[in-house]
């Protein structure tokens, strides 16, 4: 598109007096340590150009961004019996609400909302050591960017791992109903340490682009899933990739995406681009402030929504 | 699109010999008295050609499917202010639950289920009597579908007012947090007069297809709303638009579509065309089992999904 | 007891000093012009003695005590076959909650929250009219106190019926499962009508004395049940006869009770006395404030508690 | 009374033919392996007498009979604070249920179900070791029954605390909203280790006479707690101490009482006697079938009941 440089940037000069709004997650002490102010933004079409700005090539912990990631290998391990642990509806409740799990047996809604995730995990534990499994997320998400520089901030994890107790409230919860195979000190290592993955905005635009690009990384020419998958995906991230603020983002954005606690948020314009977006204060859904801003004028300018010509 | 009417034709022979499956609502007496064996498909794109297949000309009762109609038009007359009544977000939980109003005070979570439906006939009631805000929205949906023969089957309307006790709890319920304007006789009056609208496949997917073509009726010229409307709309349809069944509709059929409990679905390839499907076996989410399956099938072999290219 | 009219004037001085704490009921238009500063004590014990202080012999809406007599009624009508209907659990929730319904398939838990005793009006219906039911319950509870004054006040009975959207929605919500036999207007119009029986704290400790006497009115010499269900009413008035706030009433009082939102409370002392209290300032239960620090005065001074010697 | 042991005798004989009904509990692999056919009672009355017989000096393992005796340390350690922690309503839900954790910001409902006795033993930690936790517990109830005999089963505590998962999740759930002040695996072990308490029905008899006795045990003449707070205790487990049984327990038996998973019930009858059943097989509710009957017929035999003479 010949005049993207010219949106992202500015989208970005129209953010700035704004920069500092929204809340910063302090659940996570390490979180709670970041600069309020920062916001960045990446878009990487289908021919592979990169349109950017802000603070585009810092990197922050990507969060609940990563399930996505763990989703797209567990269901290369194990194909559509991933549905047989994990669910595919919104939930109509927030990321890490329990209630839901108590009604349906354990079972978590979706694969999006922390319980989900730790159920993903633990499919992606199969025949794995924790150290093993998480070694092979990094390196799934390396390949997904084509950068082997991604890694995990250990300090992150640790601090989720010292603190995670709702997390491991929920772990423990589905392992009293039977839906763990492994330890669950095993399940929220891993699930702790993808959670801590470190990118930066155009990284991450560089790890959704096969979703933008029916299933396939232009830029290598990896075929990552077959072209339905990517759809498969794409729907979940459209119907539960904000939370109990996913019909909102629905509406206004148009598109799907992943949030995660960081601030960071991953859209696809199929057929068009890949996006990233970060900023650190959140929303009352837990969901980046600026970064949905950033995304609902980004598809409002360049026209991109699923819903419609 | 050249083989569209194969396709169409296709489908319906190969769920011929699955005729009959599903269960048929019977909570509405008359509903019940629906031959289970019925199954029609209308496709009309959006240069108004029409490829159509089965029972596609035989009226039946569309039920929640006006929903989207009724929506529309309140969005029409209140724009936005809509929102101050109804939310945006998956209920997670059945079309006609009460769970969800206690926790909320009242504030149905989106205007697809039963809840929020009757809050959108009492913003439609605005300024009418019943009977006038009822013949509003005939008129409303013959406008859409350009055809004057629909109308309300004044059987299944009095069977609901009979019987209908679940949704007037619910409008109760809503009237004693002070959310209903009108009395609630009126409310629930216009609300089953509407879902007892009795159309064809054919009558119901010209009625739709204005939200394929970007807000405007190809066949008629007229504009309804504006193009980035008809994309909120389709959103809410794809969000919320299948009660608790939304995220497995479009995990695999992958369009925004309506479905009612008389088995109709209407469903929209955004830019390509306006689909409605009648199967009046149900499956446990109670949606049309067929209807749902035909989609699918309608929607792998066109290659239509708002998540893809 | 020798000095029990003393104990009662103590407590009457000193809860002066706090008339007009609480909050008033305003969710039924009669109840909130009623006077804040009311306060009236009256305890008969089972040898027929009467004990009183302040506005002991005005007049005032007894609400949910009501229900007490409706359900000693119905047990008379029906037996055992009642709990068919209704449960016999605290419910854990609010006074009006229809979560529960929902959740148990339209059954109330028991037969002191509003859906339960709306249950109970319908077993009351059986085999009469709605004006015949009234009557009968009105004169029930006139043989209870013994004193034919006792009547419904209209004012606040046609009150409810204008405003009790959310009663009407509870009844709905049970007709919906099939849960009533009677129309719905049919009976919640013998709710109403028993929950606006107005009566003096006289006439209402009189009302309950057989509960304290094994059954029977020592002053009449009527046996109203047998001693085992005049215990098992008494076990149910204690569990839930406070709402979410029972557990707390037993722990401070130790006694069976029951409140109603216009201030009344009737409380039994097994084999001791009957106790009636009226102020219409309630605590965050929904129950009268003045009114249970008085009978927790009460129970410390005469040393009443069924929990212990 | 002079026929007490003639009514104990009967009431064995009556159930001998019942043997084995009920399901025995399997969560818990070690409870898993009791004989289902097991059946104990003793009284022990307020002047020392003891009536017994079946298998009632047998050991079972009290498991939450024993949330009575930390519930009356905790209080004599930190009085009313204890009320900070938990609540004093019947939950509504079952013994495990985490959703009332959601709802009611991680604080329990009462000190009987597992998340309020996994608190009790928060407090209970307060300035000691687990194992000197654990022991301070294990004297006080050999100081409250006489008998040094009484200790914890280790085979028991271990089971639990390899398959606890449910209880570790509602103690990693209220350490998430920082209810408790210990490490979750110190709580826990406390909690797995008193639960597994291995008492005799005589040893349990005697270990609740004090609340049969206004707080002070006649046979050693100790006063373990205040006359007022014996009946508050006693107001508890007849509010609570059933899970959601309470209330039909309250109905039928009209005593205090308080069950475990282990089949075994202390009951008390305030003024008259202490009273202790087991039998391993339990009713829906998760209570001891058999001795919930054995309960029912003694209090109906003897006419004990809290509510009325």
């Amino acid at each position: 598109m010949a005049d993207l440089q010219g949106i992202v940037d500015e989208i970005y000069e129209a953010l700035v007096p704004r920069l500092g709004e929204g809340r910063v997650a302090d659940y996570i002490p390490q979180l709670a340590h970041v600069d309020p102010r920062k916001l960045g933004l990446a878009v990487v079409d289908v021919d592979g150009s990169v349109y950017k700005a802000g603070d585009c090539d810092e990197t922050f912990s990507i969060q609940s961004v990563s399930k996505v990631f763990t989703l797209t290998l567990a269901l290369g391990k194990h194909g559509e019996n991933v549905w047989r642990r994990v669910g595919r509806e919104p939930s109509g409740s927030s990321f890490n609400s329990i209630v839901q799990l108590e009604n349906e047996e354990g079972k978590p809604r979706n694969p999006f909302i922390n319980a989900g995730a730790i159920a993903i995990s633990d499919l992606v534990l199969a025949g794995h050591t924790p150290r093993e499994a998480i070694g092979e997320i990094v390196r799934f998400v390396q390949y997904l960017a084509n950068d082997e520089q991604i890694a995990i901030d250990p300090a992150v994890a640790k601090s989720e791992l010292a603190t995670g107790y709702r997390n491991i409230a929920l772990a423990n919860f589905m392992r009293s109903f039977g839906r763990l195979d492994h330890p669950v000190d095993h399940v929220v290592g891993v699930y702790f340490h993808h959670c801590a993955l470190a990118m930066t905005c155009t990284q991450l635009a560089h790890a959704g682009l096969f979703l933008a690009a029916a299933g396939r990384n232009p830029l290598t020419g990896h075929t990552v899933v077959s072209r339905e998958r990517a759809r498969r995906i794409n729907a979940l991230m459209l119907t539960c990739g904000h939370y109990d603020g996913s019909g909102d983002f629905a509406y206004r954005v148009g598109l799907p995406g992943k949030s995660g606690v960081g601030g960071g948020i991953l859209a696809v314009a199929p057929g068009k681009a890949s996006v990233a977006v970060w900023s650190p204060g959140l929303n009352h859904n837990g969901n980046s402030l600026l970064g949905s801003l950033a995304l609902e004028m980004l598809a409002h300018r360049t026209g991109w929504s699923v819903f419609g010509p």
